[in-house]
């Protein structure tokens, strides 16, 4: 079987049960050939071979409905719905991409990256089927990890309730990104020891209904005792408890097992959870024996050794420069302490949870209380480090604005991942955290020119007594610079300038710094001298220097690598209006009012025209006198 | 006893049962009378008077924390730490507040307004607890309501893995805001009407000791068998699988029954959940009797009658108008459905429940599910409208970053309150919106001048088929004019001219259009003639009408009842950077960066500078020519 041949899930019906199992071997050579060369979530998608290619047979999509939460372990589902020869292009500027994408596929009905997001979207379909009257299946797929995250709770919560017919595939692959935790990991924990239950279920039931219903006072009692057998039987209480019929738990990686619960429950009324146990990198011996989760999203890999593709020599990750430095930090004050939505791994704590296991608090995929639990923290006078990636900061908005903010709390952020992103795409790029939190009274945002200003900006944001303060870092590696030993505090909306020039003045953070300078060194070249300026407050501003730069008129240009609408160069027009300058020239370089695909980082600059060559002509623009000379 | 006596809760130690009854007597009865005058949330509290004397018997604040979740409930932990006197200012301008204030007191040592944070914020206290060493309780006081949002969900399952001691109490009072949904609500049905258990807790306990452990195959089957003669005692079997121990039902107005369960809950390790059920208005007779918790938060009323004391003849309120319409709509179009979290009183969605009770969906405190299952409805080509308050929408900000902008999908949005609330204070006011929604890529942001555009504007957001629509409008009633008997669409980005003039333009919308309006006629009188524009439309803005302006270099005075920083007249400021209108005079007013207090929306924008008079100064300081002659 040539899987380039397939065109859609139909073939799958007439499969034998070895023709499932070959097509599963199949499918498993083909992601780690195909991945080990341009990188993608391969663990996740070893894990649901046999899951994905069970649903695909016993479901019709797209009639019916699947709904992948987070979405990354889409891989076979993309092969099954004929993408196969796309696989070459993966997650590459224009080509597939990582996650469900509806322009891609009709099979894809659901674009996602963020976790815990399928049970409301499937809740919304099927509330939209039986508005319409139609019939077919509803079937969100989503991880334990994901599980965990409060919006699929307050969906659980709302389809347990409403009774409709749903599908809910849990993949319990005993770790989502990092090794799970919480209360629901160890109870799932349960259900998983407690062995099979389904096939006594008919049995069950029948013998509850022959217990005859009674009034009166021994009503409860009575109930109560068909539940404490139910309980006995069912390890899925939990999901019991919220209105689910429970099936499982399924071996996700047999066929028979699988197909069997599949079928019991597409007979089955109302709300139903089928509990798939599966294993992360299935059939890849270096991902299977995967204790931290390495294997989650990889670049590219030797197949044999299991060897990672790296870049020779390069610099250190921002994440570790982060990291070390609140190891150093944490030395020396004991009221530091580091709180991680699920990120150990991808945060690179693991040197923090050695040194301070007691101080490093990873509180699964739950942003929203990871904020709040920060913000309770500090009332107490302690001073936690919240390590988030921008995107998934998101989640935490309301936190931020009632919670943080608005108490004036002592709360450092560290806002991983800022700006574009790469391969991960339109769900992953942290373009919206200036606009979002430039407008928090009381907050101070900063973003650093270097790794060594990285780790001066870590200390200063826990020295900081004076409420909420969050340095925001770039995905990928420092630029390599010499790193000071000693930790110093960066004096609150001080800019510094790069380098000086009298004709304009470019104010620019972080990766946007290098582009300004390498284009002022041309423009130099053209008798076009052109002031640089670290703008590392993007909140408060260099008031000051601002006040100088308006009073001497110089025109100034801004550039930065984040959405243009409410960000750093409004902060500047904003500025320039409250204070009257009047005719002072502002120009403006950033991302445009759109989202942005994947592809690498630089490929997406260019596309958005956040570049040296656009920071240049844009100068030039601003000075038509001098672009006539030159 | 008199109440105002109190100077902190030391005296209850020493209180007998029978004095304790007639302080919640006394108590009672101060409330219903001052909150007759003042208005406020009179059921919640009514609902906790017992609760709250046995905590603060029981416990010693301020060393032991209580946390009380929303807030609104806190009246008698006022009156018990020595603000009895202060009920006469309550959530009025320079008053006490509604809601714990740290400035207030040090009782109050976490603020809240929106529900679903307690159970984090104890959280960060606990673990502050133990890294310092030291010893007291935390306690956490939390509706049933509540905890169905996500993001206490999160924090359960957060603390049921970390072991740590906290004493969770659920006031259970079966009615949040409005009556409540969901499968937990369910699952505490069944808990209520089990009848005690921690009675027999301690035999229970000492029993299943017995059982002597063994190992092999069997290990697992007695672990079951333990647990299920567990769950035929235990009611609160859905906390103990997430790691509580449970204690309850409890009845909440008997102070015998609350003492012994909270000293149980003192003596317990790990974490305890105390089930409290209560009655929201106990003791007032209109209240108790009140099936639609009309009685949750109120204005002034007589009471021996009960009656509302209300204004004569106050036009239609905007929830009203919209609600109204949204029946109009859903009458002619079958794809129509209204989503809301648990405010079918507070947005007015009684008659739409009536006249579809299939189409509208109250899926609990669940902000965040709620706009991605209107996201799940659209992708199957149904029309939802989401009515949310402004300032819950800040709880779904990701997922209209992710779900919703980022799929373009047709949800459309009713955002009440937005701008200043009143007397609920600094966590309701809806003044963030526009600078949260405005960089959304995709998003049509609009709001009404009046009511009749009000209707017009949701009829629109309906008719759209572009992407996410949302229309915003403010807390109260509208102006009282005519109401256009047929619907009509507005057209996108298209703002409307109210008053002609030469000198400078007015561009501003919803409610500040009035005291534009004012201001401009009474500059006319002194020979300025002001243009004044309703730019309904925040996004898109209407790009030809700011050409003409701005190629006519028109002085610009944009005004909002929103905060300034990313707001509406940032997006001015930006186009004109953006079409390079070069020494384009624009003056903004708006709200400064700060959070704003309590008090009448009157009183308010006086203090933010929101007015006629500051519209008519800052017109003559734009134009100082003009302010010489005049």
């Amino acid at each position: 079987m040539d899987l380039t041949n397939i065109k859609d899930p139909a073939f799958l019906k007439n499969l034998s049960d070895d023709e499932l199992k070959e097509l599963a071997a199949k499918i498993r050579e083909f992601l780690i050939h195909k991945l080990s060369v341009t990188g993608g979530h391969l663990g996740a998608n070893l894990g649901v071979v046999e899951l994905t290619i069970a649903l695909h047979k016993h479901f019709n999509s797209p009639k019916d409905k699947f709904v992948f939460d987070v979405g990354h372990q889409s891989y076979i589902h993309k092969i099954l719905t004929g993408r196969t020869s796309d696989f070459d292009t993966l997650r590459q500027y224009k080509g597939m991409s990582g996650f469900p994408k509806r322009a891609e596929s009709e099979h894809d009905i659901w674009e996602t990256g963020h976790s815990s997001t399928s049970l409301s979207a499937a809740m919304g379909m099927v509330l939209a089927r039986d508005l319409k009257g139609e019939d077919h299946f509803v079937v969100p797929i989503i991880g334990d990890g994901a599980l965990t995250g409060g919006m699929a709770l307050e969906a659980l919560n709302h389809i347990g309730h409403e009774k409709k017919n749903i599908i809910v595939i849990l993949n319990d692959n005993e770790m989502s990104i990092a090794a799970n935790v919480g209360a629901l990991h160890n109870a799932l924990g349960r259900m998983r020891s407690a062995g099979k239950y389904r096939k006594m279920k008919d049995e069950l039931e029948l013998l509850l209904k022959k217990i005859p219903a009674v009034g009166g006072k021994l009503a409860n009692t009575v109930e109560r005792v068909k539940d404490s057998m139910k309980y006995f039987m069912v390890p899925g209480m939990l999901f019991e408890e919220f209105g689910f019929t429970y099936y499982g738990p399924v071996n996700g990686h047999d066929f028979d097992d699988l197909q069997e619960n599949l079928q019991y429950a597409k007979k089955t009324e109302g709300p139903v959870l089928v509990h798939v146990m599966t294993q992360k990198g299935k059939g890849y011996v270096h991902a299977e024996t995967d204790q931290k989760d390495k294997w989650h999203g990889v670049g590219p890999y030797k197949i044999e050794s299991g060897e990672k593709i790296k870049k020779a020599d390069a610099p250190p990750a921002w994440s570790q420069v982060v990291s070390d430095t609140l190891v150093q930090v944490a030395k020396e004050d004991k009221r530091v302490s580091v709180i991680t939505p699920a990120m150990i791994l991808g945060s690179k704590l693991e040197n923090f949870q050695k040194a301070f296991p007691d101080r490093l608090f990873d509180v699964g995929i739950a942003e929203q209380h990871a904020t709040t639990l920060a913000a309770g923290l500090a009332t107490q006078g302690m001073k936690p480090f919240l390590a988030i990636y921008s995107t998934f900061l998101q989640r935490a908005y309301d936190q931020l604005v009632h919670d943080v903010c608005r108490q004036n709390l002592n709360v450092a952020f560290g806002i991983d991942r800022s700006g574009l992103v790469g391969a991960d795409g339109e769900t992953h790029h942290g373009v919206f955290d200036i606009s979002f939190l430039r407008h928090l009274p009381n907050l101070v945002l900063m973003m650093p020119k270097d790794e060594n200003e990285g780790q001066h900006m870590v200390y200063t944001s826990l020295q900081y007594n004076d409420g909420p303060i969050a340095v925001r870092y770039p995905r990928g590696n420092g630029l390599g610079v010499a790193m000071d030993t000693e930790l110093k505090e960066i004096p609150i909306g001080t800019w510094e300038v790069l380098k000086e020039g009298k004709d304009l003045v470019v104010l620019t953070f972080g990766t946007t710094i290098p582009m300004a300078l390498e284009a002022s060194q041309e423009l130099e070249d053209k008798g076009i001298s052109v002031k640089v300026v670290n703008a590392r407050f993007i909140k408060p501003l260099d008031e000051l220097m601002l006040h100088h730069l308006m009073t001497e008129g110089l025109p100034i240009l801004t550039v930065e690598e984040a959405i243009l609408k409410g960000g750093f160069g409004s902060a500047i027009l904003e500025f320039a209006e409250e204070h009257d300058y009047k005719g002072q020239r502002i120009k403006r370089i950033g991302i445009p009012d759109k989202y942005i695909e994947h592809g690498s980082v630089k490929e997406l600059l260019k596309e958005v025209n956040i570049t040296k060559e656009a920071i240049h002509d844009e100068v030039m623009n601003m000075l038509p006198s001098k672009k006539q000379r030159a």
